[in-house]
């Protein structure tokens, strides 16, 4: 993956939401902030903004930049004359509210107590996500975005920010998301959640939530790359010459979830971690489908998707999905499709396939290239009258 | 499942092995028995038996009877008319070594030293289990087996079994097995057996290291059931109206999960847990093809279970998968039906689908007895020329 600077200007800043910002279950947030980076010029039209919500432990430092040229998790996606083409777009890449990336979160210190919030964070929900970024597209002057892009957790978040804030996006690029996230990704979670809150809420030592968070990881990469990516790439492989009973890390594949584990725990704070988690779980398309007032947590059947979709004011959505997604199964994704189709958005579902499973899109930009580039060069274009058509493409790697 | 006690007459015992008992990797047990049930009578040409070997934290107690009630673990398919039919075999389950159910493993007492082993144990290999159960087998006066049967890690304990006794068993059957773990599964495990071990190797106080066997226990769930099967039976199903920030089990999904971890928590050894887990880890049938004298731990390409597969000395084999199995893809069982039977074995290879996944064996006797029943009567039957074969079939649940 290419590191160059994009040419275009970029910015880094944090921005400050109203104050107090109230959460959707009704705890309030004084003086917070969300960080922010641009990618390419806001035109004066101001219509060519793209909004990125990204996955669960992603920085706004999505590009690459002269201000900050460390690595972004997108450069292959974003810069003069790919998928995000700084050249035309105006991208803006938000972290996430509750994150730890200069957004105020778990890690921040609450200005009404002088102590960092921790496990006192009030809870959040994957809307209050939306809300917080759509503030920072208010303060940078954007009235409509060309298009709102999640990837991941953010591709629940773009549904809620569409449910939130109706007619504020033309286009709506989900890629490996999901209405509500399905038993298994919230056992999976959930386990995630009990090992580093378990440990937080005993007031165990550092070195044991951090354990707890390494874990937690490799857990979590498990379940992102496909079991065929680790056959090919790892096998039975060793990484040494076996000596009796070792450290337990002789097989190849153990060093390298080691050392993902490693970084991870370097860099991501563990009550930011529990907060989105335990969000992601919580979010259900479908409550915005029922009646006002509600929390959205109720018993299958009980939510409506194919109602929320119909509030939706979207000119159109691209949604795509990657089969060998362990975490986000396709079948969800084709439903998204199928919903947001059903419900009169002129929506285009792309299945994909690689062995990167849920991660394809960190890695596999010559796939997801061209399939963005032909949806944002459709919205960029004048409008017409466009039929209301689901259609499927698939594509293997 | 019904768990009615069979009329035929069932045994438990100890069995004591050769002592010192000398393990593959060179440690010495004193005085190391195996835990053995019988179910059904020995004829009296001592030609019925059927040797079970059993799946990582199972006992001996396959199945309930007169002397032990309690519930068997494979009481749908032990028993009169059943899969296994103790009107006509002679059905011998042993306890695994290593494990805590009776066999010598890490949990029992060292004579030489008055203590229990815990992680002195010495380091054991699946080849260790089978080697125990032949002992056991032998004990029983038991020249050859009718056929040697494995689930799960018996599948890979069936195999070494049948290369380091050639012509001990006439019939093979491995059900949800694998000839060797594949990434995904070593990593899975790895990390299983990191939460464990590194809890016991610090001396963590018996809390803590109960909570990482039940995180550890979870992750082997997961890891056992299909996806489907949870969406299914659980979904977003939620436990209780919604109060704010909850224990973090308010779905359904996390509260099964919690019950299965804590029933296992009281009943397995942690230790037992660790050594097992890394024997199924190391095993690699592919060994038994290549020269004497190496220890099996390789990198990939360097052993060669086609010519494993040519010393064996079975008349039939039964290879049985299931498609749902994340843990042991079906992917590995094809292979092994394959590899078995390009080595002249008379190899039937059945795929099964069920929600169960890798534990379908454990509550699909409707699927499996069956295909059992078939093969046991194919093996019973007088000997005549059999063709060398290997068919597929596929069942649907």
């Amino acid at each position: 993956m290419s590191a160059t600077p994009p040419e275009s200007p970029s910015t880094a800043r944090r921005i400050a939401l109203p104050s107090p910002f109230r959460l959707t279950m009704g705890g309030d947030l004084v003086g917070a902030e969300v960080a922010v980076e641009t990618y390419g010029t806001l035109n004066p039209a101001r219509d060519n903004a793209i909004l990125v919500f990204t996955g669960l432990s992603a920085s706004a430092h999505a590009a690459s930049h002269p201000l900050d040229p460390s690595p972004g998790w997108w450069d292959a996606m974003i810069g003069p004359g790919r998928a995000f083409d700084t050249d035309r777009h105006y991208v803006v890449v938000v972290n996430s509210l509750g994150s730890c990336f200069g957004s105020t979160g778990p890690a921040s210190v609450n200005p009404l107590t002088g102590q960092v919030y921790g496990g006192d964070f009030p809870e959040m929900r994957v809307e209050d996500i939306a809300r917080a970024s759509q503030a920072a597209v208010d303060a940078l002057g954007i009235d409509t975005l060309l298009a709102a892009v999640g990837c991941s957790l953010g591709g629940m978040t773009v549904l809620a920010h569409a449910a939130l804030f109706p007619g504020r996006a033309r286009g709506l690029v989900s890629i490996s998301g999901a209405m509500a996230a399905n038993a298994a990704a919230i056992a999976t979670r959930s386990l995630q959640r009990e090992m580093v809150g378990t440990l937080l809420k005993a007031g165990a030592d550092r070195s044991l939530v951090e354990q707890a968070m390494r874990w937690a990881r490799k857990i979590g990469v498990l379940s992102y790359v496909g079991t065929d990516l680790l056959e090919q790439r790892f096998g039975r492989d060793q990484t040494e010459p076996y000596a009796g009973r070792g450290s337990g890390t002789d097989f190849e594949v153990e060093s390298w979830l080691e050392h993902l584990a490693k970084k991870f725990v370097r860099q991501f704070d563990p009550w930011s971690y529990w907060t989105i988690s335990r969000a992601m779980d919580l979010f259900d398309f479908g409550a915005f489908g029922v009646a006002a007032g509600t929390d959205g947590l109720r018993h299958r059947g009980a939510t409506d998707t194919a109602a929320a979709a119909r509030t939706l004011q979207i000119e159109r959505a691209l949604v795509i999905g990657v089969r060998e997604d362990l975490l986000f199964p396709v079948d969800q994704q084709r439903e998204m499709g199928q919903v947001l189709g059903e419900a009169g958005v002129d929506c285009e579902y792309v299945e994909l396939c690689s062995p990167y499973g849920h991660d394809a899109f960190l890695t596999e930009s010559a796939l997801f290239t061209p399939v963005l580039t032909e949806f944002l060069s459709g919205l960029s274009a004048p409008a017409t009258h466009r039929s209301v058509t689901t259609h499927t493409r698939q594509l293997d790697a």
